[in-house]
């Protein structure tokens, strides 16, 4: 008899990881001689620990399908990371209790780094605790950080969002540069890698002055002044994304500025306020600034159509893979092509995807530390094509909330 | 012969303003019995000052088309107010000066309250300094705050892009909520007025909790707190509102929240993580927050459909007024109904307008003062229906940057 399968959304969620849901959900539909239920960890991991399992055969169709256009994760997701197999025994018997309680032979974990790591480990299980299970990760992540993988469904659409509010805000700062605002600081998500904060390179090329901050490049004082001094001199404005995690050369944050509240407690501030101000204390231009933070990753209004299926394609093949016997794999895209831009769903073996972290190369960043390479606009420019609007009622993206039905719990409680 | 135009764009850009921009262009060129070229002023009123006209007539069909679908103004805007015609004598005697140089006997202003009144003491240039033009006053603003018209140009698509990120992110953090963030915080722009802070409330219906801020209402911490603990209590998260222009009970900005930098400075904030942060200290809640500033009136990507409708709308009508042989007045919105949504465009006295501010009507903010009334969603809904994508290429938006060369100076220079 066909096994059922556990499916769990892990990290922070993005603006296609619900894609990814219904490409795993659809296609096991698909195949109900392999696959039986699909059950869902409410709040990821968790709901497995919990045994708090959402049976997504009590969802229709339509609302699945709509899980496609749907920004953030329909079943909840949660930061907990399971440690090694020693360390967190316990958490690991409990796993195999609920998958055998619920007939559970299949596992799909649709995460980031960390999670990848979760899955190798449980797919492990089958042979260091004797429970039969195929684990399959499903890559998602804005930070663009999995290894293998050409990129993380999630990423191209926070990029193609940071790409159009830069042009869109930028032409504004350029509108209101003569008599008013001259500087417009864009805080972008990135708190170790400037994958984000290289998207708002992407609108040079209309003619743009865009100074961007790379966590990868310890910042600069007076060459970043000069900097921008220069941009404005030569276009009357100039635009600068900062990465959250841009920092000093003695690794304090840029938003940790020393600010303190009127307690003395250091203010959480944000780094486009402190570097707004710091060019405004330097060089005595007006400006504005904005903090993108979530909306940035839940913009699915905007979302590249490319990533979108990029991410649906990462389910469905995960689902494939394990169908016909896979454990311990990730579908990572592969890139065959630019112009035209062609991908396909290859496979990643889990051992050589658990705790390794793709940098952003060095070549993707000019030399001067403050711009984006040709290379690194050939790299990201396919991943942002294409638009794939959800549908609209009464003036606001008619998004799903699924119903999220747990079944019934046959096992004690446990303490997560 | 046919009287040459002049046309400016005023203050604060929009969406939408160059939407206005094309509806006079089109419209005009349509007419070149009556009207001969539009002169558009380089960065508004300040262009016509210093004789610095831009030569939209060298401008193409496609190109003029485009400016529909383009954000931010085309021709550059500027803060910069005519006082009386007393006190500013040299400025107004310029202007004619100006006008009467190229032939100019069409004024077309395009701004908020300031402009208005601007535009109110141009039309008077007829009588009281003897040279014939008629001055139509072509409306925008983001702040919504002009009166006689139901709504403002460039208002709807702010509201929209509010309304689609309250949603956005608070899917999100209804995500997260289990393990992370349980607040989100969004900072609207609004100094004076509500309006756009309003407009977040129109995602409760999807079952979010949203707890508004609005500059009408003063800050009660107590109640705020108890209201935020509530609605988490209910929810698991919650999502707050703020308008930039929310304070104290004495008057001072949330935003101020006595924040020093290291050198002793007031900390230019942002009322978003001063909220976060007192909710933090206040309840213990993780949080997250997002500061929209320029995104959000820029966000042509998401304009709303009927905004862009009305926007051209006015600017067609402002010409064709104008050409009747109208003077001193505003083309203005009358809602005809709700459901479904009609309207048409009315004629404004600018007496009527000129220094008069529309406040958003206490009976639109619930009892509790943290919320809307049904009769404000009545009147927002209407607003953000429609969506009017712009064209892509090549993965972002194709807005159109305009060739904008100045025609030949005839007179000395000025000193604006």
């Amino acid at each position: 008899m066909a096994k059922n399968a556990f499916y769990a959304q892990s990290g922070g969620v993005t603006a296609v990881i619900n894609a990814s849901a219904c490409g795993v959900i659809e296609t096991a539909r698909k195949h109900s001689d392999k696959i039986g239920t699909v059950y869902a960890g409410r709040n990821g991991i968790i709901g497995a620990l919990a045994e708090d399992l959402i049976d997504t055969s009590l969802e229709s169709d339509a609302d699945i399908a709509a899980l496609r256009h749907t920004p953030s994760g329909g079943f909840g997701s949660c930061r907990f990371k399971l440690k090694g197999l020693e360390e967190s025994k316990a958490e690991y018997e409990r796993l195999i209790e609920v998958f055998k309680a619920h007939d559970i032979g299949y596992f799909f974990y649709n995460g980031g780094g960390d999670s990848a790591d979760t899955c190798y480990k449980i797919s492990q299980l089958s042979e260091k605790m004797g429970y039969p299970i195929q684990a399959i990760h499903v890559p998602k992540t804005v930070d663009n950080d999995l290894p293998i993988t050409d990129t993380c469904p999630g990423f191209g659409s926070v990029a193609k969002y940071i790409a159009v509010s830069t042009l869109e805000a930028s032409f504004d700062v350029r509108s209101m540069a003569k008599t008013s605002t001259k500087i417009f600081v864009l805080e972008v998500m990135g708190r170790h890698a400037g994958w984000i904060a290289a998207a708002g390179g992407l609108v040079e090329d209309q003619g743009i002055p865009v100074v961007i901050l790379f966590p990868e490049v310890e910042f600069d004082k007076e060459k970043f002044m000069a900097k921008v001094k220069a941009k404005v001199e030569e276009h009357g404005f100039c635009t600068i994304v900062v990465s959250e995690g841009a920092h000093w050369p003695d690794g304090k944050f840029l938003a940790e500025q020393g600010t303190r509240d009127a307690f003395g407690h250091a203010q959480l501030g944000g780094a486009a306020p402190v570097v707004a101000n710091m060019v405004k204390d330097e060089l005595g231009l007006k400006f504005h600034w904005a903090v993108a933070d979530y909306l940035q990753r839940a913009a699915r209004h905007l979302a590249s159509k490319t990533d979108v299926e990029q991410a649906y394609a990462v389910g469905k093949a995960g689902v494939e893979f394990a169908i016909s016997g896979d454990n311990a794999i990730m579908p990572a895209i592969e890139r065959i092509s630019n112009d035209p831009f062609e991908w396909k769903i290859g496979k990643a073996a889990l051992s050589e995807v658990a705790n390794v972290e793709k940098m952003m190369p060095m070549d993707f960043i000019s030399d001067d530390g403050f711009g984006i390479t040709d290379a690194c606009k050939e790299y990201l420019l396919p991943l942002i094509q294409g638009e794939d609007y959800p549908p609209y009622k009464n003036g606001l993206p008619d998004y799903v909330t699924l119903k999220n039905i747990s079944i019934d719990k046959k096992l004690p409680a446990f303490e997560v």
